[in-house]
């Protein structure tokens, strides 16, 4: 494990309090990565939520108010809000501050903040590759970020300094870092977590609408697969909305990829190509077999949902 | 819960000691289901597995001495080979023995075992739905069955007390027994499983074969969606593409769905109709929540991949 980045950051604030805003409020708090946290949402219920639960010393719903004299801002908020939030805090934000984002698309975000940064801020994007299909200030955890990927892609020229301090951060919350182009992280994002959620929400979707099939068969007769594509089915709409909106061209060559090898396995499948479909399920399991062992998937039987023998 | 049927079988033969038959022999033990468990397997590792995990009464390679004398004969072989097996053993069975099996798809397995079936010989096709992504006699375990459906497919005029026999037992293993037509039961289970595993396995392909994204980033980057696919995409080769091919109408029926569906969501994308991608985002959560609140799923986030808050 790299060492935690220098001395503590001064005051930082979190802009927006959802899964991943709050455990980065937790896990700075618990690991003492910050002098001061500044919680900042415009939702006054979960402003209440963040006060009851302690998260930060400082808790507004003031955007230009949170921001003022932070070191570090990080806006948590869907990628499509992320250009109109930057354009509220810039004017507001210290003359060296640094500004970074937790987006699950970097090419959008990256057009979206550059006209709106002052002089002096450096913009350094970031996207931990964690979470749960929970949301909101109570779904967060410290450990949200232990051992997973977190990647920057700062553009060129961006001052090293200020990646060194968003990368110390990171690393303090437990996760392991790597620098990517934004273009190159919109294509890995797409086929390992955009089109894998997309052909979720569509095959529950589908099953929701047979007539053959009732609603309540689908969900008695689950544990056949289909329940394991409902929980990233049940993430966020509006995170997700964003996300296809904002790498539509990433996300709609990969589904073509996807679609592709889908209609021949549809073809192996009407011709009776046994050894086809045997020699493709039986090259699938050693790409488990290499997550599992890169400790990013446990490797208990059915992820461990029962506990006995 | 239901009764336990009545007394507990004499002779239980358990045909293919795999995942769903050493958990059958391991419940059967625990529960008291049978006086004497009768290991039938071609494959002499599995045998000695078997015999040292003390999993049974006998143990034996040749199925016309297992089946010899036992009230219930179950076949927990791939589909694929539910016919020669039934056919080998046939004449072999005791004049008012009862065979069941538990394939993934029942419509062929019906029409593969039917012409093989002596007089007086009771089979009531039966499908726990169920598993985990291991496979053989170490993966097995007593409560698989515990809390989750099993179907029972008998064709009409089957005898009710061989019905009867065999609901028991399955209820004696913890399960819950539903009895519906082949027809239904491949439909059904189209939906739930097969087409569920098929774009599992799809996918992970797909990954695998990218030039732009790297094996190793695909891995890396898994905890964004990828990897909950790629679990189910870790199933027995074997067994899978026998369901595919003796259940390819019904699969073929549901995936074109499936890819109607999809059609229609990445034209939402291409045209940038955030509306359609969040109401669809938001009507999946409810089935998720369907799924919990039937006890098929666990709540805990993440699957309860992770423990600590």
């Amino acid at each position: 494990m790299p060492e935690a980045g220098a001395a503590p950051l001064g005051r930082l604030a979190i802009v927006g309090l959802g899964l991943i805003g709050s455990s980065i409020a937790r896990g700075a708090r618990r690991y003492g990565l910050a002098e001061t946290i500044v919680a900042i949402d415009r939702d006054e219920a979960v402003q209440t939520r963040v006060r009851d639960l302690g998260l930060a010393d400082q808790v507004t719903g003031d955007a230009a108010e949170g921001v003022a004299g932070a070191d570090l801002v990080i806006l948590c908020v869907p990628v499509g809000a992320v250009g109109a939030v930057a354009a509220e805090i810039a004017p507001h934000l210290a003359p060296r501050a640094i500004l970074s984002d937790v987006g699950s698309v970097k090419g959008s975000v990256v057009a979206a903040v550059a006209p709106h940064l002052p002089e002096g801020v450096a913009f350094v994007p970031g996207h931990p590759v964690a979470g749960t299909e929970y949301s909101g200030p109570d779904a967060g955890f410290s450990t949200l970020f232990q051992n997973r990927w977190c990647i920057l892609t700062p553009p060129e020229g961006t001052d090293e300094a200020a990646v060194a301090r968003v990368r110390g951060l990171w690393e303090g919350l437990g996760a392991i870092v790597e620098t990517m182009s934004p273009e190159h992280h919109d294509l890995v994002l797409a086929i390992t977590s955009h089109v894998p959620h997309l052909i979720a929400y569509n095959i529950v979707g589908t099953a929701a609408d047979l007539e053959e099939v009732t609603q309540s068969e689908v969900i008695k007769f689950s544990a056949g697969g289909f329940r394991d594509f409902t929980r990233i089915a049940a993430s966020d709409p509006t995170m997700w909305r964003d996300v296809f909106l904002t790498n539509k061209d990433a996300v709609l060559e990969m589904l073509g990829r996807f679609n592709e090898d889908l209609a021949a396995l549809a073809r192996a499948i009407r011709w009776g190509d046994g050894e086809a479909l045997h020699a493709l399920f039986t090259r699938t399991r050693a790409i488990r077999r290499g997550i599992v062992a890169m400790g990013q998937e446990t490797a208990e039987p059915d992820f461990g949902r029962r506990k006995e023998g």
